[in-house]
């Protein structure tokens, strides 16, 4: 069976790298000679420490962040973070300034206002079907941060350069692109990601907070959605979600030491991207929806002539061993998520089919 | 190295089913002929929906529940729960009736607290060291709910005769004793379960609630913290944990078939913890912590002579391949946990060590 793998073009939860697999499957019944699962050892074993501190010093050394950020793990994935965000962040008689770019930014936007906050939406693609990244907006000096989300899984846009918000901290929600390319991480307050895309398993979030953040974050909030209740205990105040967080360690290494890092890691993408985009560019039969310079080197958005060709796209990708390449439920059409662990050979693989494809039904 | 599997009676993370294990590990690179790995496919599959609804029908099934109950699964845990249930479930100008047997009860009644609420512990076992479960307090019929915690890990006492509350809901912390015994959910409103002991990996809570709780839940709460966005979505408003609810899965299917119910894993459970009790009631060297009348037979907690020989006793124990016998870190001691996953194999196993370390050292 493990010889029966496909291309796995999935929008999240993804492809994982192969030899990451494989590592988890060789030591599942007995992790590092201590006779037990990573499943069924304590989140308070010396083992399960130099998991969760190798991970979070893998994403430190990755993005160059400083001493002032804390890597921080919490469940619930980026959904949470939209409410979590304004709890913590928000300050009393300050606007909080959003863009919204599409599906999640929306959804962030709407768990601000539930908040109670004075949200202002500065800028919006909403007019042309969140097909494109906007380009002139005024943030609010006063404004507690400024909240993005720099690519957009269903929509196929990416921020390509992000904002500039002057003193504004910078929020954003990084979970379909983050660990894609390098970026200067100082001016952001807090970055969240979903795992379930570039980093790992689906079950937890990757938050990084820059520490002047936390001193906004109100007394009287339940314990459970305080970053500071993370922040003091290395993510560990309750049992942490121990799977997930051993499967991200086991990414960033590879990441590390076989990509060589982010910079290696962006040319890759790049070059993945640009394989498909120059496919549909030169083609009259595949149609990418996102405008040019917004696109996504992550989420290939395109659509066919008819859906019922979209379909039969789908499913006879699927028959070559070419998964995943169904558009989100609520914009049709098709995608293909090209995320780190997705390798050249199967974009290739993708272009070829494509190629075929066209000259089948074209 | 998988040869070399130790006997595990860690408190939690805890230890798993081996054949629930080997099944992980032989279809991780390929799940069912889908060419990946379970943690690469779509939450929205549907091979993932089998497993989402095969794991709730087997929940309902091992508890005898009614069509008036739901099962869903949230993330953060417990310590999410104990934030979540005042948020959702307490009623206006009604106070909330809580029972403090230890550690965990007293973070629940903090969190009911920081909500605001008009708490009130109608009975706590402090004055003794939470060493036995109350047996006389009056609950209040005007109360929201009543609160208490089914199986004290830290402790090491259980209720072997749930609270009666009249027509207040109980609502309760299982997560260190569920599935280790039938019982009637109908008094219950609310049931909640860190899944790391008896149920599965780390990362996600079942939480079971019946029906007509869900019209207590305040509208303006945040999506994610609504225990109706997750009824109405069958868990999937954003992505599960899906790792976690797969392995709960085949924990459940080994419950069902291979031990063959609750009735029977109540017969096992009491069959291994009697071999312990008897043991150390037999001896003058180790002295159990818990009332006679209020023991668990999930998590046995026992003292020695000195801190010293508990040392002693720990890492000896752990050289002979019994593994995660150290108390709690707040109280110190040992401590046992013998889970549903922990065969009498292994009990037997840590009887015949206590013999022989008591001859020894006795």
């Amino acid at each position: 069976m493990s010889t029966h793998r496909i291309y796995n073009f999935n929008p999240g939860p993804a492809a994982l790298p192969l030899e990451v697999l494989e590592r988890v499957q060789d030591e599942f019944l007995n992790y590092k000679g201590t006779g037990m699962s990573i499943t069924e050892i304590s989140h308070r074993s010396k083992e399960f420490d130099e998991i969760i501190n190798d991970a979070v010093l893998r994403i430190k050394r990755l993005l160059s962040l400083g001493d002032d950020f804390d890597v921080l793990f919490i469940q619930g994935g980026a959904s949470l973070q939209f409410c979590m965000v304004p709890m913590n962040l928000s300050i009393e008689g300050r606007p909080v300034d959003y863009i919204n770019t599409g599906t999640w930014s929306t959804k962030a936007i709407k768990e601000a206002k539930i908040q109670g906050r004075d949200v202002r939406i500065i800028a919006s693609s909403e007019d042309k079907n969140f097909s494109y990244i906007p380009k002139t907006f005024t943030v609010d000096p006063d404004a507690a941060y400024l909240h993005f989300t720099s690519n957009n899984t269903i929509k196929g846009t990416q921020w390509h350069h992000f904002p500039d918000a002057g003193n504004v901290p910078l929020v954003c929600d990084m979970s379909s692109d983050i660990m894609s390319r390098p970026f200067d991480a100082r001016p952001f307050g807090l970055i969240y990601a979903g795992a379930q895309k570039n980093l790992g398993p689906a079950g937890v979030a990757v938050v990084i907070i820059r520490r002047d953040m936390l001193e906004r974050v109100p007394e009287e909030l339940p314990t459970m959605l305080k970053y500071t209740t993370f922040s003091e205990k290395n993510s560990l105040f309750n049992t942490p979600p121990c799977f997930a967080i051993y499967v991200i360690d086991l990414v960033l290494q590879w990441l590390e030491e076989k990509i060589g890092g982010l910079k290696r890691m962006e040319e890759i993408n790049a070059q993945k991207s640009k394989i498909i985009y120059d496919m549909i560019d030169g083609s009259g039969f595949y149609r990418g929806t996102a405008e040019p310079d917004s696109r996504s080197i992550m989420n290939i958005t395109f659509r066919l002539q008819s859906e019922e060709l979209e379909q039969k796209f789908v499913s006879e990708a699927l028959k070559e061993g070419l998964g995943g390449l169904k558009g989100h439920r609520s914009v049709g059409g098709c995608r293909a998520s090209l995320y780190n662990a997705v390798s050249i050979e199967a974009v290739e693989a993708l272009c070829q089919f494509m190629k075929e494809f066209e000259r089948r039904y074209g």
